[in-house]
């Protein structure tokens, strides 16, 4: 048996989705794992007991394979994958303590379904700007995949894309292992804007649902928002691409038709009126749509692409508009 | 108030679709429905009651708008539509009693999603073969709709096909209600093939469902099968079509996401270990799906279009296949 030189993979972040993409690095024998996450008591269960308390509690996570770490310094040192799984809204103060020093040469993958909400920019742009990491040295993980089904072994499907061919394939090959088959793919920006608008639409989906539409209602909201997603990716970043793939539409599929999305459950609660205070208090976090509904919103006053489904979406959440009013209106506009 | 000139429409099916349909009619002040049912309890039930029986039996039938029938021939004279709501295997025992002459100048609309088992022939196509309506005096009726829904008047939306435009459009204003609306499209093939097609993916769904596989696998064979059929329609039928719009993509997934839908059911069983002999027994009908398989794959001989979906449901069905060897196969052609 050859030994394969060991490759050494940051995670940044302690959710469920987190927890998932350590739990498949665990699958390559020549991976090594440095994890960090924010919250001391969680790093210190993970130590003793090799289980997150807090997500996936299930998920063994073998001591010799994943090194927890309190400093996220620590946890990019000599790692040649970066990997960023933390929501949107909170990326950028965990990453204060370095700069781009730290990461040069390092590979970059977002794991991250959202955009920074103070500059409007999707997770790879704000890199980009902010660490000036090149374009080519980054990866964005996409694909219908509930974390909850990683942990139980189900067969999953992800899809890496990037801008440089290589990375991708290089990184997809990590990703891939029992039950994950990756596989790369050069769309960077169309992936991760889709992967941003699907969170809309899930909200907007549990919006509908909230106020007493039903399945046929739901169909039709999510076949109109493929072509909402398609209009805009295609003004924003023009290219033939397939947006029925996988990293398109069966990513959308598996959030606007899980009842555990977050986002859905967040619109299913305005739907049923709630206010958008009263909603985020109740969920005790912000679901990733809510940032994005803005973003995109903001972003598409450039562009004046019809994206009936996320104005409607923006003016409920951020312009007090009455999500019946708001449906009844855009009814008009599905077909 | 002016008064409208009457139009009468035939409905030829009594179950649950057959029913949304003439709830549907019954909204149209200026329609007059001629209904008929195979079972005489039925329809000597609706005549007294006003309600069906046997299907969405809280539908009030208003007697002045909805006259029921014995005989075929009787609902379909002077009727200016004829809309044929029977599963494609039954389609062809009622209609022996008519012949060319009784369809000459009607319109003939097609709610069948399926295709006719003893000559793998389109609903259209057979219509044309048999009773040689042309092909630009029929309509399908698609689009995401559940009949529950509709009884339920929960917002729907329905497209009609057809070659002839003006035809669609007529019966598109039939179909558009309070809760309905309809909305007329060019592609009859397409959509016809797309709605037989979403019957094996729903069965499909059912049987990974039924063996073990989860949402993020569905979510992969969903986008899939999307290309699959686009693959299958764009042989068959070369031309300029958006399969996101709601009468592929969303009926596509009204049946492969609802816990309801027959075939997704027979599938399930199917994926459990049942028998076809078995399930079939089980669920006293017979999934239109069933025989979509063996037609669509029939079909592809001659086109031989990559298939992968079709052939694993196709090999299970009537080849005696296992399913978790043919699924395990598929797992290799799904990206």
């Amino acid at each position: 048996m050859t030994t394969l030189p060991t490759e050494k993979v940051a995670v940044i972040g302690g959710g469920s989705w987190a927890t998932a993409l350590v739990k498949i690095l665990c699958e390559q024998p020549q991976v090594q794992v440095r994890w960090w996450l924010r919250n001391a008591e969680d790093i210190a269960h993970i130590r003793t007991y090799h289980h997150n308390p807090s997500y996936l509690s299930d998920v063994y996570l073998p001591p010799r394979k994943v090194k927890v770490c309190e400093r996220l310094k620590e946890s990019i040192r000599g790692a040649q994958y970066v990997i960023l799984a933390i929501p949107a809204a909170y990326v950028q103060e965990p990453l204060r303590e370095i700069n781009a020093t730290h990461l040069r040469d390092k590979r970059i993958v977002s794991a991250i379904k959202g955009m920074v909400p103070t500059t409007n920019q999707l997770v790879t742009d704000w890199m980009q700007d902010t660490y000036q990491v090149p374009l080519s040295h980054m990866c964005v993980i996409a694909g219908p995949c509930h974390a909850e089904e990683v942990a139980l072994e189900k067969q999953s499907y992800l899809t890496i894309a990037s801008t440089d061919q290589a990375c991708a394939a290089d990184f997809a090959r990590l990703m891939t292992c029992r039950f994950v088959t990756a596989h790369p793919l050069a769309d960077l920006y169309g992936v991760e804007y889709a992967a941003v608008m699907k969170n809309i639409v899930a909200l907007a989906s549990g919006i509908t649902h909230g106020i007493g539409y039903g399945d046929n209602f739901q169909a039709v909201l999510v076949a109109n928002a493929m072509q909402e997603i398609r209009r805009f990716v295609t003004a924003v970043d023009p290219r033939e691409r397939d947006l029925s793939a996988s990293a398109y539409l069966g990513d959308l599929l598996v959030t606007a038709y899980s009842q555990f999305s977050r986002n859905r459950l967040f619109g299913n609660m305005i739907g049923r009126g709630y206010s958008v205070k009263a909603a985020q208090l109740e969920m005790k976090m912000v679901a990733e749509g809510y940032f994005a509904a803005k973003s995109i919103y903001t972003m598409n006053q450039r562009y004046q692409v019809p994206m009936p489904i996320t104005n409607a979406v923006y003016r409920i959440l951020y312009e007090g508009a009455a999500p019946v009013h708001e449906m009844e209106e855009l009814k008009k506009h599905l077909k």
